[in-house]
């Protein structure tokens, strides 16, 4: 009986496993922190480390980029085919911050293997899931008997991202003919369940803004003067409630102009996800759902654009009380976008509603910072589907849709390269991200191994001539 | 031409003045901080220096108090006559803190007199204001002939109002008898002008409460769960918002139960104060005015209850961004109190819409600290005919009414003496009160001695068998 290539994959991968999972522990005990400058010269090595790996697995080039801040690591293997479309897998080698005393049961850089989980701080975010790009562009050369992926692939693999990835559109911008793509891969988010494994279809955008609001030149007597001239604090409040009408809709006139609605086939898939509010709730840490009338809980955080609070502030905030009326107050408004929306426009009805709303004798002043805009592929874009197919194969079931309520530099890529962005990942909400007891599922990391053997063929096939 | 009354009284005072202004620097020159532990020494010196000063005056009976901080100073001098009303005079001898770096022209505890003010920490809050009663009551004596002053004067002169009179209320109840009178005359206020004399009929009551809301046990990934949980800063927010009504009405249900409304006469006599609206903005370093419809501006201030917002806090305030769902976010509130405003009924008004405001999903706690009552002395009240009537001899011209907005210990005194409160200061706004460079007026200080040198005899004559 002749191997399919599915049992190919999967005998290439039995076989390699063992030091597949030493490669990654090795890396994953270098302390990558990039939001610590100490650890300024792990970061170099955990690149320098990643760079020569990904030349013994058969890159022919595989580069550092130095940034102003941490390096990426670059690495390109063409496929040799001149119809083959190019894909450009994005991850990060730098990791969150992590110590004993924060919870975790063991050293967060000695990584354990135990009840078949590999405990680590980047076990999951994000170097497990750089790492199975190796493993598994071997067992697709291994399993189909190529010498070179049926795809030109591409990694850019960021130093930065846990530090808000300060100069990651810089670096992109620079090397933009180099990683040009036609199909950008994300492997830096996760997956439902272990029982239930899906592919993000997009992310929503990010526009942040401080608004201050400036009334008395300087902290006054509410004694004094209470009651008859307009309270900053009182007014920044007043200004957060009029953000919301009393369904919930974020009441800025503008706000919704061009958004990509959810097709009612969008949203029948997202209500077939076994969705349990009572454990959803647990894991939000919250007491009650609440949002926008109209939108189950997961098109609220997925689909839906929202105004939230990041922090609120003004006047006296310590023990007992201050009979003041503080000189001014702020507030740190996030907005999440959904695809259509344009960050410009956004910002520009922000501006226009606060000037409307604050009343006479209090100055404000709106300050916005850079923003991310939303991604999402559509459910029939060929690419898409491929990466539905590879998991399929994988994880022997269907595959099911989410997205993603956050934000990341994947929409950079996006806008930079024009090219649509693709999320491959195999992580579970328990494995802890940015947590004590960081972990990853070897039976998944190894499903993410798989997927990958398999994806670069179906794309090839399904998706030639994409340039 | 035999002397009139007046004429004797200013004779006296003017015979008097240069020792008395001595005698007021030499106490000035005490820093007797309360808030400073470092001068707490030199409060005790303050106290021992007035209690000597006040035998000196002819007191027969001048005492410091110790409390568990710092001492005050009683002081008392019977009439001798058995229907003559018995009078409680209120002043503090600690004064704010005050250093030559703040913006001091000289230093703080050397005082300074120029262009016939006296420049020094205390001048006008309060020690000047306490140092008048001194000369005051001998003016009366020589004056009048007297031995002992018409009335049975009393005094109490508090050494901790500027750190919150922390046991004053203790104070009181424990010499509860020894300070008993017909009347409170609180020397620790002001006047509206140099030109427009004034006499203060009440003070705002007081009640501070913090409420926190709590939201997700940690704060939460704003991206992953925003939109779809109560947000406790926005609830926070919101709850701001729905303290007042779109006409700047107070909106807690209840809140105003009870309160005694301006008279017509009243709100005449204070629409004829030479209000200036852009100079007290300036004074109250705002750019609008703003408050309840239907009330003017001093109305708001000193006659209207208020609900104000001292403190608003939660989630992220530093610089740049941080993409969070706050676990928690708090507010502290006062609310100025009228006459008629019980302080019981408001709390539990405000717990009451708290609870029913705050919603699923939000646990709440709201925690009061004690509260102060309202006082307001009627227009037709003996005593303060009497006031003011004596205010008019020294002014020579007619006295009008105001009230103040803050609240303070006399509403204590109200409550354990069940005496009215009176007001008799001599400020004017300009002094600087708790700011660099303080300073009395001599011209009004020495109005304040005479105020009380026809003070006494008035009150006895025209209120006679008032206990
Ligand atoms: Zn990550
Ligand atoms: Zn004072």
């Amino acid at each position: 009986m002749s191997e399919t290539p599915d049992s190919a994959v999967r005998t290439y991968i039995e076989n390699h496993r063992a030091a597949f999972l030493q490669d990654l522990a090795e890396w994953l005990r270098i302390p990558s922190v990039s939001a610590q400058p100490d650890h300024a010269e792990d970061v170099r090595r955990s690149a320098e480390w990643l760079a020569g790996r990904l030349k013994e697995t058969g890159f022919p080039t595989a580069e550092v980029w130095q940034t102003p801040g941490a390096p990426a690591v670059f690495a390109e293997w063409p496929s040799g085919d001149p119809h083959a479309p190019t894909v450009l897998v994005y991850g990060h080698h730098d990791v969150q911050p992590a110590a004993r005393e924060d919870g975790w049961h063991t050293d967060p850089f000695e990584p354990v293997l135990q009840e078949n989980r590999l405990y680590a701080r980047g076990a999951a975010d994000d170097k497990g899931q750089v790492f199975f790009h190796t493993l598994g562009v071997r067992a697709h050369l291994a399993a189909t008997g190529r010498t070179a992926p049926a795809v030109n692939l591409k990694l850019l693999i960021e130093g930065e991202e846990e530090s808000g990835s300060p100069h990651f559109r810089e670096l992109i911008e620079t090397h933009k003919d180099r990683i040009a793509a036609d199909a950008v891969i994300v492997s830096d988010t996760g997956m439902w369940s272990k029982d239930t494994p899906t592919v993000c279809t997009g992310m929503r955008g990010l526009a942040e803004c401080e608004i201050v609001l400036h009334g008395p030149d300087q902290d006054i007597h509410s004694g004094s003067f209470g009651g008859a001239v307009p309270n900053p604090a009182t007014e920044i409040a007043r200004l957060v409630a009029a953000l919301h009408d009393e369904n919930g809709h974020v009441a800025i006139p503008g706000f919704y102009e061009g958004i990509t609605e959810l097709t009612d086939q969008e949203r029948e898939l997202l209500a077939e996800l076994p969705f349990d509010e009572e454990s959803w709730l647990r894991t939000a840490k919250s007491h009650a759902t609440h949002g926008e009338a109209g939108y189950s809980t997961l098109e609220r955080v997925w689909a839906r654009p929202t105004a939230e609070v990041n922090g609120i502030g003004g006047g006296y905030q310590g023990a007992g009380s201050k009979t003041i009326i503080p000189s001014s107050a702020l507030v740190k408004l996030s907005f999440r976008l959904v695809a259509g929306q344009d960050l410009d426009h956004v910002e520009q009805a922000v501006r226009a509603w606060a000037a409307a709303t604050v009343p006479a004798g209090i100055r404000h002043t709106v300050t916005f910072s850079p923003g991310t805009r939303p991604c999402l592929t559509p459910l029939d874009h060929p690419a898409l589907r491929s990466v539905a197919r590879a998991m399929g194969r994988a994880f022997e079931q269907p595959i099911r849709f989410t997205r993603e309520g956050g934000s990341g530099p994947a929409a950079d890529l996006q806008d930079v390269l024009a090219a649509p962005v693709l999320f491959l990942g195999i992580s579970i909400p328990s494995d802890g991200w940015h947590a004590p007891n960081e972990k990853v599922e070897i039976d998944l990391l190894l499903k993410g191994v798989e997927t990958t053997a398999y994806l670069w063929g179906d794309l090839a096939e399904n998706w030639r001539d994409a340039r």
